[in-house]
This record gives C-alpha cells, structure tokens and sequence, in this order.
C-alpha cells in the first residue's frame, strides 16, 4: 500500500472562537497516514470546501449537528481521488467528494461519501453548484420559497455559493430576480454574467430604497443568507402571503455581542408571510434528482458556476475569513494538492 | 323615528400616541344622532370590545388596516341593539356586533354587521370567545399552527381572548398545552378552570426554565401573542418542524424604541421550523363553520368563555390601557348601555 510512507497534515479545533476565527483557533498537526481498515477507503484530498455553516460548527452550542470537538480535525466538505480502497463501493482512483475535514489525506467509512466526474465538470463544482451550496439553493428556493412565474425573489450574498445559484434558478423560473452583493464587481457580475433583472450593492446603496426601486411590486420570495440588516429592510417590502427562507445569517456569525433579531418581523403578520428555517440535510434522499437537473440547466449554458480557488492547504484560516469578510465571488475552495 | 332626538358621545381620535396612549390621545365628542338612510341602520351600542390591535390602528403605518385618521371616531368592535333599520337585513330589536367604534350609538351600511343571539350566550361573549377573538384562535391555531394529537402547544398572553381559546382547542385536540401569562390568579385560572396542563407566570418564573420543565420533548406549536422576551425564550425551547403562529406582539405595541426583534431566529433554520403571520379577516368566508363547532364546544362545557367587563362609556381610556398591563383575566369589554 503506498499509504504507509504519507504524511497527513491537519488543522484541528484548539479553542472557541470569540467573534471572528483567527489561526490560533487552530492547531497544525502531522501524523502518519494509517492504512485503510476493511470497509474503508483513504482519500486524497484536492479540494476543501470552505462554507460559512463551518463557523458555527466551531460554537459550542445546541444545533443541527453537533459542535467540532477541541482537539478534532476541523469538519469541512471536500473533494479528492482515492488513493486506496478496503470499500466494495470504492476503487483506486475513483474521484469523492466528502465530510473529509481540513486535512490533506482523510479515511472514510463511505458514509456521505460520493463519487463524482470531473469529466463532466470540474472537481470544485462538485463543492459548488453540484454540491451542498447547490442543493441548498435548489431545495431552498424550489421546495421552502415555492417561487411562481412573474414572482419577485430577492437573494442575499447572491455572489455566493448559495446565492448565484438561488438567483440563476428563480431566472429559469420565470421570476423576476434581485440580488444583494457588497460591491461593483459582484454588482456586474450578477446582472451582466448571471442575467439577473437588478443587483444591489449593500455597501454603497441604501438596500430599503433599493429595494422599493427594483421591487416595485414588493418581494414574494426572499431567499436569506445574512440575517441583520438586510433582512429588516426585506421586511418592510415583502407582499402578501411573501415566503423567506431562513438559510443562513452570515452578518450575525462572528457577533460578540447577541444576535440582532428582526426588529421588523411583525410584518409577518401583516402581510401574512412566513419565516422558514431549510437544512439541506432534510433533502438527501432528493440530491440526486436536484443535480441531474441542474446538470442539465449547466450543459444547456442556463446555469453558471464560478468558483474562488485559493491555492495552498496551509492557507485554510484566512482562506476562510474570505467568506465573513466578502472577498470571496462565487464559491470559495482551497486547493490542497493536484490529482 | 325615535332617533332624532338622542344625543352621541364618541370617543375621536385626538392625537397619535408616543408610547402608551393616555386620555388625551382621544377627544370626547357629542353630536346628535341622525336618522338612518336608506340601506343604513341605525344601532344602540351596548358593548365594546377592547382588542389590542386597536394600539396598532391608532398609529400612522402601513399595516394591514388603514390607521384611524386624526378626528375620526376611534375603531372598534361592538355590540349592540338595532334602534332604526332602513337596511333588508335587519329589524328593530335585532342584537348586532360590528366595527361600530367608541361611540354610543353607530350608522352602518350593514357591512361586516352580524345577528347575534343573546339567548343563546351573553352579548360580550360574540364579542369574545365567539367573536373575533375566537375566531382569531381557531384559525390561528387550527390552520396556521397545524397541531397534531400529543404535541406540545405553547400559549402567550393565555388568560385573554385569544389565548384561552387557543389553549382550551389545544386541549380538544389532545395536545398537552402550556400556557404563560402574568400572576397567580392567572395561572390558577389556567390549571384549574380551563384544564391546560401547565401554566407558567412570566411576572415570577423564569420562562426559559419553566419552559424546560413543562415541555420536556420541546415545543412544536408557539401561538404569540406578546413577542419580546417571550418569543425568544419559546425559540431555545422548540422542536424540529415546530409552527410559531404570529399572531400579536403585545409587548411592542407600545415602544418607543424599535420594536424588539426575535435574537433567536436563527432556531428556525436549526429545527426547520417556521414564523407564520397570520390575521382572521383571511378567513371571514368561513367565520360560520369556525362558530358552529365553538358554539358546539361551548354548550358540551368543553370551552369556557370569561369577560372582564368594566361599566361605563367614559372609562374607555383607562380601560384600554389594561390589555397592556396585564391586568384584564378573559376578554376585555366596555359595558356602555343596558339592552
């Protein structure tokens, strides 16, 4: 086996972090690669995914999936190439995308391991829009949002992982679609690359007249990534019956201080709206129907992906402060290594 | 016609509150009464019902109903006797309940105006537990939160109107119901006379605490009628797919700060579960079931109605301003005249 001679490099969990991460959160570890037992398989990882849900695993505190564990290898979806398998559905060479965790070689039981074809696509979209970020957007806006043609949808980080996808979907479906991005890069890249009908920029633009201007008719749909702010200015342009879907609220994540509930939810009630919390999770057993038809929409040019490659596994901490800061534009991915 | 000669005191709508109303937000008016007009009715205004949403129609907002004008007459439900009929619909001496205001005696084209029997209930109580209130319960509760037989339904504000009436469905619909409302007397009410299982007193207890031990598997209907501190404290507490049926926010109604908003939304997306607006006026075409199977309830002993009724046309100020203070127990009713 030539696993025996490998040596792993990992970052691991050393403390909770008080507001944002920074690199002593993390400890830089070295071991040997162990082999493969029976029902095993080790991986090389390629690529790590970098998402904002990792914040919150970093938390102790009650939530969907249990906190990281000081001293663990930090949790992280990832893509890479079997270097070795114990696993009957596995062999030697086979591309998976995982829960593989911040490291350059993981060992998987199989579970949540899948394989996938970088023919097809490139291995990072499969962390992408073919990967978590992408069921979230079609699971989200299809099953939680409900969008109907001639809708409005509005989308937060719609420069995102998540959002590019959100916005892209509601277009083929006939809404009309409105992003919030921080600048003029993603400002352009939304209306000019990914066709939606207006893009906001929250960094210099005041989102509530913003928001009155390019949703003249008011919000059906609001598809939120970010909490605070801006999910108080959507409340006070949502129309009747409107659906938000709570997915996730990056601009309270590195809070030191509590979480900025929605001063204007009663708008709920008068407009009788619906706040909705999605996980993805919830539609494994669908994945499979959601990427053969967003496979479809990327091989006929009607659903774009763009990915932020970081290169240099030693980079992961301030890789991932990208997300928190906005630096990122489409899904952000850390190179570890090449096939 | 008797009519002519009758004088009218009206309470108008003088200023728009900073924070609690006081009595000279209201003008006190008096005018002769005019005879009906075809297709009018003239009503003796015998009961008037003090809602908190009236605290919401007093300001200058978008919401759900245009706000009372500066001069107009104050909004409100009410009951009463039919004086003058020139309108199909009713006779002389038919009792009646509609949005006929703070005054003694009301014109109304005979929209939104119902025939009520005092024979069969007392006048306050279509006006309560068979009136908007409970309309307002049923719905809210039975079509928003979805309850299902066994599960944890939580109540706010659970001695009054709508509260006790979401709590004793709860019960016909097997759920263990908690409800969470202000002092002893209160909570003895609850327990002991309308049969909820647990209640806790928000003015003594600590919710969050109390909210542990009287829901021990979680909560998976919220029916709010407060938001603040409360709202928060159900949202640590609720279950995978839980419903929160917003249906008030009491305790904002009358800041002078922004409204407080839910810092613990967030659970929304941990336990998948959802922040539903809801308001009665949505289900007026089925007002008629909703009352049959109450009345239905109400005559087998299953659902108890209870009054606080304080006499006098006068005292309406001070007597609105008991909905926010706690200090009403049932529904709150101005007594004006005698039949």
């Amino acid at each position: 086996m030539m696993s025996t001679s490998l040596i792993n490099h990992q970052f691991r969990l050393a403390a909770r972090p008080l507001g944002m991460p920074k690199r002593s959160d993390w400890s830089y570890t070295e071991e040997p690669v162990r082999e493969p037992q029976e029902g095993e398989l080790l991986v090389k990882v390629l690529y790590i995914s970098l998402d904002p849900a990792m914040r919150g695993w970093m938390d102790q505190r009650r939530s969907y999936a249990p906190p990281v564990g000081i001293g663990e290898v930090m949790r992280s979806f990832a893509a890479g190439r079997v270097l070795a398998s114990r696993h009957s559905n596995f062999v030697v060479g086979d591309f998976v995308s995982g829960l593989f965790g911040v490291q350059e070689y993981a060992l998987s039981d199989g579970k949540g391991t899948v394989k996938v074809d970088p023919k097809f696509v490139p291995l990072p979209v499969y962390l992408g829009t073919l990967g978590m970020p992408g069921m979230t957007a079609y699971f989200g806006l299809l099953d939680v949002g409900r969008p109907k043609a001639g809708e409005t949808v509005v989308v937060s980080a719609a420069a995102g992982a998540v959002g590019s996808v959100v916005g892209q979907i509601a277009k083929i479906k006939e809404c009309r679609v409105v992003g919030i991005a921080g600048g003029a890069e993603k400002h352009r890249y939304l209306v000019n690359e990914l066709g939606f009908d207006a893009a906001i920029d929250y960094k210099s633009e005041d989102v509530t007249a913003a928001l009155k201007k390019h949703c003249p008719n008011g919000i059906d749909v609001y598809f939120d990534n970010v909490g605070g702010e801006i999910l108080d200015a959507v409340l006070t342009q949502i129309r009747l019956g409107a659906r938000i879907v709570i997915c996730g609220g990056i601009s309270q994540y590195n809070n030191t201080t509590p979480v900025k509930g929605p001063s204007n939810y009663l708008s709920l009630l008068v407009n009788r709206a619906s706040m909705i919390g999605m996980l993805v999770t919830d539609y494994a057993g669908r994945y499979g129907e959601a990427a053969r038809e967003m496979a479809g929409w990327m091989a006929a040019g009607r659903l774009k992906s763009r990915e932020h490659i970081v290169e240099g596994f030693e980079k992961f901490p301030e890789t991932l402060l990208k997300l928190f800061t906005g630096e990122n534009l489409g899904k952000l991915v850390l190179k570890v290594a090449d096939a």
